[in-house]
């Protein structure tokens, strides 16, 4: 008996997934639901299945070395399990996108043109780590009426594939096709890389996780990638700024979850505000555990300050260490973003109208913020509903990824007769 | 001296079209549409110069071989040189969607969220034989505020590049930097391979060309790229149909225009209805030159048929030749559209509000129509103003690409002074 090839392998979860598309692209909001409701509740009648398996991922990490914040984000307990219930039946909370009519106009010659939302199709998910991604993943992509081909880290891959069999299982119950949601059985980076090149039966790849991933899944892929590299975020203290709400702003920016994308990592200051500024924002900061690396200005306005390095301009730092520098103006500042920028959240402080305008007309990153912290560029936090990713590039989307960007539109022709001339 | 590497070239051609796009996304309407309307007064002004450039790329390609219809696709003549001179200053008057503000709403804690489009950066438009794409890309992208390079085919080489030439010119009148139309110099294709892999330069790649051209843009690019692959539309003929408009409908989808990409390539007829429709619809087409292959239903209305293979069945032939099958209902036509179509345009001709209705809910074509010719898939027909292409692939854009498609939106935030609790 031979096993079959990576590519036979592939092109099987393939053709299923574009079948099980095409069933699930014609059913209705209510039976879309009833299947994300019965997944949630499923996976909490089988919680003691999932922890079992989550157990012997653990156990594999610990013998593997993983400790620590890994082994945390692998951990599934009581809680958590509930947690992803309570996400799935969320999503079936959310607005179904698909069938929408965008928009509809009428042609010169009586033609009525609209465009309608209908799903991608089918979307690869290549992640890292946690869990709980196969059933957010699963219900983003069910609910926008994708298929979804799962395909997690090899740490987590018993407590992945667990889950995947409970959310099958429970689609079996339903009219979704249990093939609608498949995780990948094969731990080989081959298969991976065997996905990749179908583009005939995969309409999306989104890969999740590290940059050296998500640079290798660019690299091999034929099938569209929307991707998220880094976001080395800013805020602009304007001369104009109300110095407290400045210093909110920053602070909740920097420290209130320093680990994630949109936390703030360099801090751009206005000449004239700084010496008011910058001694009490500095020294905040520092008590709240935060590394400060200055630029010569800045480093003048405090004590403890480590000089920035070119390096840190263009620094993600993920961690509670900040990047100060005092800039002329706007346009020093805005010139600092596009040069060291990621193009992903910027905010601008200040009570000037017109500056304010022009941060906005300006900066083109995937959020651009007026007194606002850069926590905020977040799907759920944006009114989106729910967030499957954060695209920095700008290609289908750009910034958080919610149920609507996981559709595409077609364009409806309604005529009577109408032949071209 | 050196002549710099084709790395070195393509960073060189990426870098400062970056450059321009920044200063681009910028610049007003007023300004764009002025530089617009001056390309084209200096392309009518130089329209000799034109020509003659383009006389030398003729005499080549006659001594290459070239003959017939791609040898007609380059030339350049007064008439053709005026065409390209109004696609420009009909560009000018589309309306501007840059910095259009797409929705807006308010969050529970106050912050007010929009959507405004702006520019996706730089493009790189890799085509085939007609120079006239080179005028017509450069403004649909210099509108939406896109910094454009262009590589076309050799045979056309030195009409291309005079094209550009002038344009840049223009554009060396006005406020659009000379950089956002840069017309590829090399003929070498290695320069297009290291082009596909400036991901940190350029936004997207549209390749226009034959399917062989764009299979290998999508295998070897890192940048995200739109394609189209083929055109396999259908026409359904229902059992409740007007007769005497099905005969029009599919005249027109057949034979108006049968070398491009939203011509009629097959018949579907219900076989209620092909009895009565078939004989004298066969009879029609066949004296207006278009060669038939029937299933064998087909074969039994009509003389001169020939038995369609299975490959006929999804066979783009861009030419007078029809695949026809008859079909027991709306479902056996949609079996066939799934299993053999290219999700191009799809049109049933029916009476019946039920089935126009199923049809367009589940055939998932860029372009789904009730009782109107296939050929209205074009930009311009459906209100797009104009088209730079035509995606079959469903990421960004489905179908017809405007100006609008050449955007991206970003998330604009007006705060207070919120914080993330």
């Amino acid at each position: 008996m031979n096993t079959p090839s990576f590519t036979d392998q592939a092109i099987e979860l393939g053709k299923r997934a574009k079948a099980a598309a095409r069933r699930l692209a014609a059913l209705s909001s209510e039976e879309k639901n009833r299947a994300l409701n019965l997944m949630a509740d499923r996976l909490e009648a089988q919680g003691a299945f999932l922890i079992e398996e989550n157990r012997q991922d653990l156990e594999s990490a610990k013998k593997a070395g993983i400790t620590g914040a890994i082994l945390d984000r692998i951990t599934l307990d009581p809680g958590r399990v509930q947690a992803m219930a309570k996400g799935l039946r969320d999503v079936a909370i959310l607005p179904d996108p698909v069938r929408e009519m965008v928009k509809m106009w009428r042609r010169p010659n009586g033609l009525q043109v609209g465009r309608m939302r209908i799903p991608l199709g089918v979307i690869a998910i290549i992640y890292e780590a946690r869990p709980n991604v196969t059933a957010d993943a699963a219900a983003l992509c069910l609910k926008s009426g994708n298929a979804v081909i799962l395909r997690g880290g090899s740490e987590a891959h018993r407590s992945n594939h667990a889950i995947g069999k409970v959310l099958q299982s429970a689609c079996a119950e339903t009219r979704v096709p249990s093939e609608a949601v498949q995780v990948v059985q094969s731990k080989d980076r081959a298969l991976v890389h065997e996905l990749l090149q179908l583009e005939s039966y995969i309409d999306l790849i989104i890969p999740r996780g590290g940059e050296e991933l998500i640079r290798a899944v660019v690299a091999n892929s034929k099938v569209p990638v929307i991707k998220h590299y880094k976001g080395v975020c800013h805020v602009y203290v304007d001369s104009d700024a109300a110095l407290e709400m400045a210093e909110r702003i920053c602070m909740n920016a920097k420290v209130q979850r320093p680990s994630v994308c949109n936390a703030m990592e360099t801090l751009l200051v206005h000449e004239t505000i700084a010496p008011k500024f910058l001694p009490s924002m500095i020294a905040k900061l520092q008590a709240a555990g935060v590394e400060i690396r200055g630029c010569e200005k800045t480093r003048a306005l405090g004590s403890g300050i480590k000089g920035a390095k070119e390096e840190d301009w263009s620094a993600e730092y993920l961690d509670l260490i900040l990047a100060v520098r005092v800039v002329k103006d706007l346009d020093d500042a805005i010139a600092h973003i596009e040069r060291y920028g990621s193009e992903h959240t910027e905010s601008i402080i200040t009570t000037n109208y017109q500056k304010s305008r022009e941060f906005i007309d300006r900066v083109n990153s995937s959020a651009v913020m007026v007194n606002a912290s850069t926590r905020f560029n977040d799907g759920g936090e944006l009114g989106l509903g729910a967030e499957i990713g954060i695209s920095t590039s700008k290609i289908h989307a750009f910034g958080p990824m919610g149920l609507e960007e996981l559709t595409t539109t077609k364009f409806v022709v309604l005529g009577d007769g109408q032949i071209r001339e």
